[in-house]
């Protein structure tokens, strides 16, 4: 099985927040669509470790803004690299509450759709949720980012790993995982969230 | 709801093909995204309608084939215009078939998904199917078709109604569904299958 065939599927990127016991929190996701209509229902896909998958299991909402081709870089590395368990991700943006209390931006985003959880699978890896869509508006006019397109022109190419180090590992910046050894294969995919080899960064000595 | 702000949801385009009972079918889809890791698996939504969907709920079995860029109208019209109930969508092509003995093309495609469904949920007007990834390989090296460049770029524009003729309905491409009146409103939204208001054509007296 060649698994960088699944690099073919296209994607958006978005930023999926929820709201739960007072605290918000948001990450960045790629797997959302439509599966159904009358009422209209999206299913996400969320990594288990996350915060943000906890908070949708407690409080059963979240919403979905469909980032567009203005979101910089900054953005995605402060809403997809770090953890909520460590930061506030919302400190200094200018937020909106929807009707739920979950943040959204209103910038960086073409539309937001509000979301009610009504079925949720847990696969190991990730939670698969479907949610009814409660709410859905638009915020700006530009085309959505597509996931092809944030990795041809937003993320910043890899750097070259320092010449006078020694390197050990790689670790995924998506996960966390740890691949244990000096040289990362260029069609390794990630065991844990199958992000390719590009999105890890070298550990050193 | 502006249900409209659905459309900034990203997707590829997909031709979903599968076998039952000696028969092979396909239909076009775009909506599949990899929903876990480690086995691998996909989600994919299918109107309950398509044969294609009844077919996959019988052998419990599909293939799907990332559309590329070389795409054209024709396929897509073929796969997705027209039930399998009513004519051998495969006929006339060069075929190739999967280990399941599900059919794919060897041309438009740049990698097919071969799979297997682990658990299915009816949601009325579809049904979503998650499926473990039980091979995966690359057929061309083109870029995979979107379904925004499918929209902007594939699909004809809608031709102008003939003048002469009096329009009493209006009858959606792709789920049959029939909207009853002259005027279909620009921003008119399939309670169906969630097509817009071009996917319709015009039915007359």
């Amino acid at each position: 099985m060649d698994k960088t065939a699944l690099f073919s599927l296209s994607y958006g990127v978005f930023l999926l927040s929820s709201k739960d016991a007072g605290r918000n929190n948001a990450c960045i996701t790629n797997t959302a669509m439509q599966v159904a209509s009358n009422p209209e229902r999206i299913a996400i896909s969320c990594i288990n470790s996350n915060l943000t998958c906890e908070m949708i299991k407690n409080s059963g909402f979240f919403n979905l803004s469909i980032l567009d081709s203005t979101c910089t870089y900054d953005l995605i590395e402060r809403f997809g690299m770090h953890s909520g368990r460590d930061l506030d991700k919302f400190e200094g943006f200018n937020l909106k509450a929807d009707k739920n209390g979950a943040y959204y931006l209103d910038k960086y985003t073409c539309a937001v759709l509000v979301c009610r959880v009504t079925e949720s699978k847990d696969l190991g890896s990730h939670t698969l949720f479907i949610a009814e869509i409660e709410d859905a508006f638009k915020v700006s006019s530009e085309p959505p980012l597509t996931y092809a397109d944030y990795h041809a022109k937003v993320k910043p190419k890899p750097q070259k790993p320092a010449e006078d180090k020694k390197i050990i590992g790689w670790k995924c910046k998506i996960c966390g995982y740890y691949y244990e050894g000096a040289e990362l294969p260029a069609d390794f995919v990630c065991p844990w969230c199958s992000h390719p080899a590009d999105d890890f960064e070298p550990v050193y000595e």
